[in-house]
């Protein structure tokens, strides 16, 4: 029985991202994507359960996808699909499952849209060389499709084009209970809330509780996340440790987030 | 010989990071750790090479940390030291480490300067908990330290707390040659830029170069990224492939950006 009106499945799903990149390494490009990444399986019933950055390289790239996609349903990758020598993800996963690679027809015909004929030079078509045995994954932005084979879904590192691949992508994919989750903000350091929060945890456990420290203009303060993916079960954590907050008289300090 | 003014150390000192955390898998909080790590270590002759985010599970945090410590020079974590139940990091590094782990004295002292003899409840202690044989990392925001132990650094997760925890085993750490870049920016796609950034790579093999696309205001551009620890060598593929590029007729579209 669920409360929010959304069919409980009872399945659980998992993911993992891989981030492909020297340059995120380095540090000159910072990630933009896992967020956005995290926060749309976290939406749609997929628990993103680890993340690994790996340089361009393809040893690690194939060790990274794996023994990720040995442990999870669906393993992500961005980056490293472009037309340059630095481009090793498509190779890389051919190598990872064992598969041959070549210039994909259904991929060129897609870039057509974009390039004339005399644009589709040999580094633009490259980026059509897409492992046997793959589905190509819509890239409305510049044609370029990503691809996914089996579990593995390949997207560019460009955030603008990661998106529109991660819609494209979406219909597809498996969905398991969705994550739910309320925070109780509280403007006192964590070492005060901790022992009301672990009372609390203690009894219920269809819930996990966290707790996270922040630093703001001097003060630290605290956010107390409930998730689960039972909406019941989560209103009645939630109760439960306001009512123990105010037991500790913290409840002056306590500001509740709507994140329903 | 070098013209940066900065003796070369031969050496090259190689880095991972693993950030601990549910609350980033969720999405729910977004990593503001990683960039300004990979920044940190670039500017101080440190390589990051691989950086994995994992949730808050002692089996996971073992097995990342155990195969990335045999792999580098160093180890960072971020996250899960705080004073409840599911800050399980310190812990984790010892189970990883197969040593035992007590409140510190040393820890507890440094504490004192922050909190009073009666504000060191049970949960504040368990903040204390060092492994042993590890040295603390001082933590001048809120007098809680991270630690050391071996290879591995072990820091908070709030971004503040991470930074002077960084500064502070800086001085500790061993360096090696740094890895110095250039970046040609064009406002033309990959694929137009592709060839002859794969010719000039050809030449020079002590230059690693990169190219990474944008998506700005509509138009697609590239980042032409050359990183090597000789300055030497990296002005000379500058110049080349800032030659290539005039052979191309693509150099009205170069804006050179200054990185050195």
């Amino acid at each position: 029985m669920t409360s929010g009106g959304e069919k409980s499945t009872g399945k659980t799903i998992t993911a993992a991202v891989v981030v492909i990149g020297d340059e995120i390494l380095s540090g000159r490009t910072k990630d933009q994507n896992i967020g956005v990444i995290a926060d749309h399986l976290t939406a749609i019933g997929i628990q993103l359960r680890e993340v690994r950055i790996v340089g361009d390289d393809e040893t690690e790239i194939v060790e990274a996808v794996n023994s990720l996609r040995a442990a999870h349903n669906y393993v992500f990758t961005t980056g490293g699909i472009g037309p340059t020598h630095d481009d090793i993800t498509a190779d890389s996963i051919a190598a990872a499952f064992g598969v041959g690679i070549d210039i994909d027809e259904r991929a060129v015909e897609q870039m057509r849209a974009r390039y004339d004929e005399d644009k589709l030079t040999e580094a633009r078509l490259r980026m059509a060389r897409i492992p046997h045995g793959a589905e190509l994954v819509y890239n409305s932005i510049s044609m370029t499709p990503g691809f996914k084979l089996e579990n593995v879904i390949v997207m560019a590192g460009v955030p603008a084009i990661m998106r529109v691949m991660l819609e494209a992508v979406t219909p597809q994919l498996e969905r398991g209970d969705k994550m739910l989750s309320r925070t109780i903000r509280v403007m006192q350091p964590e070492g005060d809330v901790a022992p009301g929060l672990s009372a609390v945890q203690g009894e219920f456990d269809g819930v996990a509780m966290g707790s996270y420290p922040f630093f703001e203009k001097g003060t630290l303060g605290t956010n107390l996340v409930l998730r689960s993916t039972d909406p019941d079960q989560l209103e009645q954590a939630l109760k439960a440790l306001l009512a123990r907050l105010q037991e500790d008289g913290l409840l002056d300090h306590v500001l509740l987030e709507d994140e329903a």
